[in-house]
């Protein structure tokens, strides 16, 4: 390739940097379209698994090391290739491992373009389409939400993470608004609850916001995940015994591990009568709002004061994308501004409040919206409806198949909520063994052994951990849309192939 | 196009999908070379100004509005085309408006790449090449920073703002462990200091972390907006004898308006003595420790206990990538890692201190790092110090000639340490008018009518804003390299021609 003679100072804006820019792209382009193509291939790997010290040893020729010096363009598309060829391939149809899979390619386009137009949500000075863009697609969620006419406040942030931070943060500014400025000695001691099942982000939040991780009261579920209300409300009274005041409820829809739905009514029944802030952490689940089939599943939401919903995960958008969605309108400014000159002067020619950034803790932030708006628009809502539908019944048919098969066991009876299929596989050499201590050290060592084998053929991927007293299982979700009845046939031979002999 | 007749259930994973996909992302490609081309070519206009509300109401067929049904592929390249059209070209050689600005083509392929990988980095698992990306080059920006053998910890992180609220974090967690499960009570009244002219985002984190904004203490400055070290020591002083416990410090490298360097190596002085965090914020000005010819002017910053470094901002890397680094190892795991099961297990087959996920308060994070580390790789370490040089000089060609220009003023007298060079222009009709609060009324109106016009018009854009008592002025910054004394010469012609009748 002429590239060889070619460094990045050849490029635009360099004289004549049209053609080498043109030419170099191209180049990057079909890379990633091959690796596009190859990733729908079922014959290709899911992946080539190296251990850190052999690809930081350097892998024929695949030097990650940084130099002084610069490499030609022809080298750095082999620095390209080699990137992707080690890595993973996580929208092959047989990638199960996460819960956010898929290559979908309407949000790939979008996110190439979002990248080339290298913008900054801050103000709508410098992002006016997108800054739109991200109001009215917060106001179309917020109506499937089911707040009135869709009124309410939101954002894109980076991560469901940041998203549930931010719900903690408004529900302490609308309880005690002066701690905004006077810090936490100014409000009495204030307690969260959440799940044992919830994600670990809401502990987090609790740490960093200054309340403290020991007061995130974790309350107690069935034997399927979801919350007892009258678990909340005996910790509420307990709490409040002890001289704490409950400030913040988080309902999860879609846990991490079970995909359980926690009852949104029966909490906002007790955050009511306690006048407690109600958030819906659906990141995981929220995308079920989408489908007439399976939006039930979150019956409630419209009571909860803020949302979580990252449609990141179920619907198949690139990384990243969640929004965290309030019924309060302003309230996010309220609690975040700071009024910085600088950006959001008020004396603009247009009206400012389409300057959005003071209501972030960031200041600078990515452009998020875009490939979620270019989906919608390429879909349609019907669109994410069918994607999430045919995700729910690829699930359904894992769990119809392993319920009663012979070495399976789930970890919860009955039809799976959500597309989390928890289960452990048993080797032949473990079926007739007794329960107990014994057997429950040798299971727990079985996901990992056959994750770990899985990895190394690098033939598919799936998730396991253990929960609570239950020691390491499989936790199998469906997010792909490229994944068919056949893919999960293929993992459920290949764990049969992999663990029959341990 | 066959395109019209073609859906996103087309495309990939869908039967026959592949030649379609690649027909449509070849498409997409050829709008974004044509938009990267016409980027850098000044006869374009850097903005097609409108208001909101004006595209709200749909410009020429570009609906905004969400959907049931989905869009023919066809439309989705119109609609592609149309949000480029009426968007801001930040990588145009006269948008001068942000400190991030340029559009650099290796960072834009890396970012392809990026997006086609669409992984996550919270573990070695699913970003294996990734994770090592990150270890390598924060070491390698730890190395610059003069830390002992590049030894130390740090992560990429979502913006400027959020690496700042880290260093805050970290510092709670190193004098007060024990907040982080019993929350602010278990501390004593802390409080942080900072610039008056420093970023807001160290308030921010004051209010979010719950020290309270008031408790964010600002320092005094000298004329040319650097923090006076003697203000320092007696705000110490004062707020130890009211009782409060001082625990961190914040040190501006390149401040946002003035371009300010805080006098490190004094201020770590007053840290060690009275024990306190000694942070350095230097989103905008760390790009700086790449030249030999600027670095100097970050003297003492090996002293620093943890440093903000946005290669996004001054070193030209695409929106976001901005670095957290800390001199302690171990310390972000220790403040943030709540240790979740189903991520981060212990029983993996690989090193799973590679797992670097838990160290960070999101979850999923997205990949910040490929597109830094290969525009590392093209340039080389002189690349990036060649382009701080340049847009350095570029600066104090701009400032050389309006220093003594007629209808110039200068906010703060000498050269630029940074490439923020801050003036008023005086129209002819105040050139003869008295000092006095009807003058100052009347300048402070001339930036934002300038700049309307100039964003009406398209043909350039830059920064203002008041700062203190000093009434609107324009800040001028550069860390384009596609920038020219030309591009200079035309902002100035533009001021003079659009202010001269004001």
């Amino acid at each position: 390739s002429l590239l060889i003679c070619f460094y990045s100072t050849d490029l635009l804006p360099a004289k004549n940097g049209e053609e080498p820019t043109i030419q170099f792209l191209l180049e990057m382009v079909d890379i990633l379209t091959t690796y596009v193509k190859k990733t729908f291939d079922r014959s290709t790997k899911v992946l080539d698994f190296h251990h850190p010290h052999q690809l930081l040893e350097g892998m024929e020729g695949f030097n990650l090391e940084l130099s002084d010096q610069p490499e030609s363009l022809e080298q750095i598309l082999v620095d390209c290739r080699d990137t992707l060829k080690y890595g993973v391939r996580t929208g092959h149809p047989r990638f199960f491992n996460q819960l956010s899979s898929g290559l979908d390619i309407i949000g790939l386009a979008g996110e190439w373009l979002t990248s080339t137009a290298n913008t900054n949500m801050f103000t709508y000075e410098i992002a006016p389409v997108f800054v739109l863009m991200e109001q009215l697609t917060l106001k179309k969620m917020r109506e499937m939400i089911g707040w009135p006419n869709g009124e309410g406040d939101g954002i894109f942030s980076p991560g469901g993470a940041i998203s549930n931070m931010y719900s903690v943060m408004i529900a302490r500014y609308k309880y005690y608004p002066e701690v905004k400025t006077k810090g936490m000695s100014a409000a009495p001691r204030l307690v969260l609850f959440t799940s044992e099942h919830s994600h670990y982000s809401i502990k987090k939040a609790g740490a960093a916001l200054g309340f403290g991780s020991e007061n995130v009261i974790l309350l107690s579920t069935d034997e399927r995940g979801r919350v007892i209300p009258a678990d909340l409300e005996a910790k509420i009274i307990d709490a409040k015994q002890k001289g704490y005041v409950p400030l913040f409820v988080n309902a999860t829809a879609g846990s991490t591990v079970y995909g359980a739905f926690d009852p949104i009514n029966e909490i906002a029944d007790i955050c009511e009568k306690y006048n407690l802030w109600l958030h819906v952490d659906g990141a995981w689940g929220g995308g079920l709002l989408m489908s007439r089939k399976h939006r039930h599943k979150l019956n409630g939401v419209e009571r909860a004061n803020s949302v979580t919903w990252n449609p990141h995960k179920m619907m198949g958008v690139p990384l990243q994308c969640s929004a965290i969605l309030v019924r309060e309108k302003g309230i996010l400014a309220g609690c975040n501004s700071m009024c910085a000159g600088y950006l959001f002067q008020p004396d603009k020619q247009y009206d400012v409040n389409y300057d959005t950034g003071d209501k972030a803790i960031q200041c600078g932030r990515h452009v998020d919206i875009f490939k979620f708006w270019l989906m919608w628009k390429a879909k349609g809502t019907i669109g994410f409806e069918q994607h999430i539908d045919r995700c729910l019944d690829l699930s359904q048919y894992l769990y119809n198949k392993i319920k009663n098969r012979e070495g399976y066991q789930m970890v919860f009876d009955g039809v799976p909520q959500h597309t989390n299929v928890c289960f452990w596989y048993i080797p032949p050499s473990l079926r007739d063994m007794p329960d107990g201590e014994e057997r429950r050290e040798k299971l727990h060592r079985v996901a990992p052994k056959i994750k770990a084998m899985m990895m190394e053929s690098g033939t598919t991927m799936v998730g396991y951990q253990p929960q609570g007293k239950n020691v390491n299982f499989f936790r199998m979700v469906v997010s792909n849309l490229a994944a068919t009845q056949s893919d999960i046939d293929f993992l459920i031979d290949e764990i049969e192939r992999l663990g029959r002999d341990l």
